[in-house]
């Protein structure tokens, strides 16, 4: 009968734990295009992510999820903005877009005007935040490793990254400045002035070992 | 006394008529572009219909909205579908836009790529008839007047014509083939070729005398 | 004694008419792009003419030689005239040009204006011809194979054709009108409107068993 | 008699003079775009050289030519190089090109693709160095005047500018480094970071007061 009743007790603080646990644990949604879509790959950014957590103990807090889309733009995040992030519930969203918006123009005649990106991208915040979630938003990080502002679209990418640092501040969210950051260390890191190979495999997309690069510039806003 | 109440019934029966044809009269919006905001001028095409309407001694029955923006794309409509339209309560909705999809690819590297031009067109559709409306599609009419599809953007006004005529079959909502009709009337119309000056003032807005062009189009669509 | 003259006779005779070929054997360039580039492969149009020639006893008189490079545009063209052409003393010259002009806007924002197109095409002709060959020109093939001019470039290729067929009426030079020929061969020859696999592999480039179509276009002009 | 002697010696030493002088006027071509053109209005930027070379008492030994054309992208000027520069057998002649080849990308689809710019660039070079007349190379300006290469097209124009400095490298030219000049004014003289009104009227053609500063930049290169 004692046995019975600590067997039960240890089910309810068990269910009650786990209870507390699940009420605790974050949903973080990343929210982007074919960078974030890879980077729930084995050796994605995300997962360095989970795995920085994991090793500072903090993983039972966090629920990670990946919601990017290769060749999105800042509409297409827009149209599927109920489907993949609110419908999810989550309390906590970066938004990390803004690549194609200036790549395809050149590409395929097919990117976005300035005054449109910015609609378009404080819409996304408003209602991520009408849903009652967190939002932090990033610059959009390099088409190109060249330094000196050489690469073709050095200068339209720096105009959505002021674009996006604008909307942060108008809007008073948090802002993960990847432009800088990214451009400060290729000129750190490119003696030879390539064109790629140093963060990127093919100018655009993170290579693997420098996810870590990425998921540090993340790391301290997931809180 | 007899003349009173002859009066007094006769106020009533006109109240009631008014009041039902209050109830009955149809709100119908058009939305669309810069084709549809100059669309409501003294010359535009909905100021035509609306006087149609009055000559055939409809005009009580509805009640003629633009909703037209210049510059306005597809994904243009659906970020403001809510406000400009959904808000208004329509009874009736017509979709008139593409031309800008096609032309802002060569003029800003900012068109719309046909799979996104399809994807965005579909939702506004689903969400007007989920918010209890009918909706009537429309194709794009031109960019240049010349015949034989020698204009720069013929092939894609017609590959995005395609599209819209794709919708409205799987969607089963009805059609209004703009960019047929004015193909026909300039090939039947415009005997020295010119390049605008036929139905358009500059190969793509409607020049004054032509908005009856236009307006007949839409007649018999309004019902 | 006799014979030994018979048989010199007929040295004499066969050098002559040897040498009479020599003589008479026609330098003919086809000046182009990458379909003239793989023109000169086993299976290219160039190739078949070379058969065709062959079948029909013509070999000896025309000696048929490609010098298309991928990429090109018309003033890729007039940037190599000297060296690719006009140092090879051509007796007629084939300028087949056109598709990366219109492409090329799309895909890289390189593309060719049309004033621009004309200047570098005229001044192209009248180069060759002032070194005493004659010139034949060529409207461009297709890019995508459906029917209706519904490809997204059919209008500005339908547009470069009339300014190539203008030329051709303007400087009384013969016209092989290869865009309206394939138009008309897929309108027969495409029941399932597919957008490549009729005269392409790709949309652009001629398909193997087709390459019999391009030279047969060409073969009444090798005179 | 003397004194007659004298006056005629001087007569004809004078005379001799201004004959060598007339040989020695070094006929001196700007070749360009619409900013050249511009040049020979009455403030602009050759009609300011011209004035600097009259106070410094230097304009008998210069015949300054404008030779631009709006809108000329770097093939534009090999196409008229014969006509209007060769033709004028010039003494030195200054090639000023390059911001069409990166604008027209954007605005019409017809820019210059960078391999491409640097074959032209470099067998215009040739063709004049070949007649005898030395060459000095200009980077191109700016298009839109803010401040920390955050205007659309500043990454391609610093690329072509790195382009325009390897061919005076390997070509051993001298090199006018506008683009550079220009940063670097703007940077110093653009408080309120302003897109124009700096040197430029509309981000692109020098406004008046300013034709100054572009004529400096030339004048030592004068000689």
């Amino acid at each position: 009968m004692k046995q019975l009743l600590v067997f039960f007790s240890f089910v309810v603080i068990l269910t009650l734990l786990s209870a507390f646990t699940f009420i605790q644990k974050k949903k973080v949604v990343f929210f982007g295009d074919s960078i974030t879509q890879a980077g729930v790959s084995p050796t994605g950014y995300i997962t360095v992510l989970q795995q920085m957590l994991v090793k500072d103990g903090r993983d039972k807090g966090f629920d990670l999820v990946g919601a990017g889309i290769g060749g999105n733009k800042v509409y297409d995040l827009y149209l599927r903005l109920e489907d993949d992030v609110l419908s999810r519930k989550p309390d906590l969203v970066f938004i990390y877009v803004g690549i194609n918006d200036v790549w395809h123009k050149k590409t395929y005649g097919t990117g976005t005007d300035p005054d449109k990106f910015e609609k378009f991208y404080n819409k996304i915040i408003d209602k991520i935040q009408d849903a009652g979630a967190k939002v932090v938003i990033c610059t959009p990080t390099v088409v190109g490793e060249k330094k000196g502002f050489v690469n073709e679209l050095d200068g339209d990418l720096n105009k959505y990254s002021e674009i996006i640092r604008n909307i942060a501040r108008n809007k008073n969210v948090e802002l993960i400045d990847l432009h800088k950051a990214i451009v400060e260390y290729i000129n750190a890191n490119n003696p030879e002035d390539k064109a790629k190979d140093i963060l990127t495999s093919d100018g655009v997309h993170m290579n693997d070992k420098r996810n870590q690069f990425l998921a540090e510039q993340f790391y301290q806003f997931i809180k």
